[in-house]
């Protein structure tokens, strides 16, 4: 397989330029005080559909062919990327058939639904997604659009590194680390490929939750290792069985490591996002604020990136948040 | 006195540049199906302090001299123009003593005496804070940062303005309304000057709760009108006893009208920033959508511009909200 390079994420980016949230680099200094370093958050909670993978799902779509796009696209996912390939499809006019679980949450269903797709409901103890997706991108010639494990994915979300990359020139500033959520890998290989050419000494770190760190134990192997659970976290937008093919061949050569973080630093870090911020970040979205909170990443005196991957939380969660 | 212009904005925005956040616009597709037309939220909740009050604050202190900066300034204030001016005071270097009601929240002392600035408590029934301020001024040489009654400040809140049209002109998009919350009056008389300046057609509305619609009444009077109640509402942050002299001045030449809402439209608008925006916007903050979700603004069919101006809400108001 050809090598993805930050090419890709240039002509990502002039491709998506208009069409997404280039989102700032926002930081309290109250909390950077209370932290001992300065801290950069990049909200992509604030992105469409509220998750950076409303990117990746745009740019795939965006390179389909004419005849391609005349017959739609597939996906599955029980979370934020469904909502990104519904509204991406929809923003692209096209049709988009989405395959969810049939005890997803209601209001995940109803507002992929709400984007115009098409959604498939399905069991998830006794149907197989990815045998129904092959079966329809088969039977009616649709493209599957995959959650993270491809090139033209990779550069879609990769473009949130060339931002912060872009936002850290204009305000002459060098980052030690940039710390960004880890499932599948596509967003931190995007994100390190343009940091790492556009600042090489800036150190990239995947942050996961206890008991899904595939990628921390894949670094460490040098090879692909599986979650041995595969629900259960609070940062469901998080939880992969195993890192990809094509986002571990990219991390591998790109991350200085991986954290781990517990639940309750999660939502201490939801807490002062909302607190310090004005941010709703989803758990698996705020693991990076979390894992300095809790220590896994020295921030004292550091300038440090912090990626805040989605906002798709319910009400039920946020209140624990406000709870304490 | 002399007249405030657009000139003042340019230059205040030229001053601030890189100091403050260059907040985005944000939409949501579906929000804006819900509503029926196409809505772009300006969110300064984002803004540092949480509130678009830092850049007036910051721009105003900007302007002292090197002899005044010596010496310090003062400010009363119970909510977000306390914490802008000591953040503002703290990013140029200088000291500030903020005057504050001792049963204000705990933690609004906490955030001003955070941000470095020495806070001096009252008792609100048998003192005067303007008396104290004007005291303390005269005393110690220091300047008093006025909340809204300035050129200065208007010119450093208008910036506001002038990134809108900039974002909208760079969408090519026209705005037919921009929605502004209004207090005492000093972000929508700069938000006000600057799109009408860059965009004549485009109609300003200020938005007020019920039983604090002075500027309603002020702009149909044509004098400035005193509210007959002076707190218990829920959008604490936009309550003042009746319009400036300066702001009212600007903002009769500029507003197209003034709107009011009901507290149970607040609440609905800080779910829907909530969950669709990812956003926390406070009750003052919110009234302009809480005006679409009303009917109070017919936003059918248009293009609308809503200002959320801060996001500082407690835990405690947060939770009614997702309580629903």
């Amino acid at each position: 397989m050809s090598a993805f390079s930050f090419e890709h994420i240039r002509k990502a980016a002039a491709k998506l330029n208009g069409q997404v949230v280039y989102t700032p680099l926002l930081e309290s200094s109250l909390l950077n005080d209370q932290l001992g370093g300065r801290v950069l958050f990049k909200p992509e909670c604030l992105q469409y559909t509220g998750a950076f993978k409303y990117r990746g799902a745009l740019y795939k779509i965006l390179m389909l062919t004419k005849q391609q796009r005349a017959k739609g696209v597939v996906a599955y996912s029980s979370g934020n990327h469904a909502q990104g390939v519904a509204a991406a499809a929809r923003a692209a006019g096209i049709n988009a058939k989405i395959i969810i679980p049939q005890d997803a949450p209601t209001l995940k269903i109803q507002n992929t639904r709400d984007y115009g797709a098409e959604v498939i409901l399905y069991d998830r103890y006794t149907e197989s997604r990815e045998q129904m997706g092959r079966q329809i991108a088969e039977q009616e010639g649709r493209i599957l659009i995959p959650p993270y494990d491809d090139h033209a994915i990779i550069a879609g979300q990769g473009t949130v590194g060339l931002e912060i990359a872009e936002s850290l020139t204009a305000m002459e500033i060098a980052a030690d680390a940039v710390l960004v959520p880890c499932g599948g890998g596509g967003l931190i290989a995007g994100v390190s490929t343009a940091i790492k050419a556009l600042s090489p000494a800036t150190r990239i770190f995947a942050v996961e939750p206890v008991g899904f760190d595939d990628t921390r134990r894949s670094l460490l192997s040098g090879q692909r290792e599986i979650n041995t659970t595969q629900g259960g976290s609070l940062c469901d937008a998080i939880v992969t069985p195993q890192p990809g093919i094509l986002t571990f061949a990219v991390n591998q050569q790109t991350l200085a490591g991986a954290l781990v973080v517990e639940e309750s630093a999660v939502l201490s870090a939801m807490q002062l996002a909302f607190s310090r911020l004005k941010l709703v970040v989803e758990p698996g979205g705020v693991v990076g604020l979390a894992a300095l909170l809790s220590g896994a990443y020295a921030v004292e005196g550091k300038t440090v990136v912090v990626v805040l991957s989605g906002g798709n939380v319910d009400a039920v969660t946020f209140r624990l948040v406000l709870d304490g």
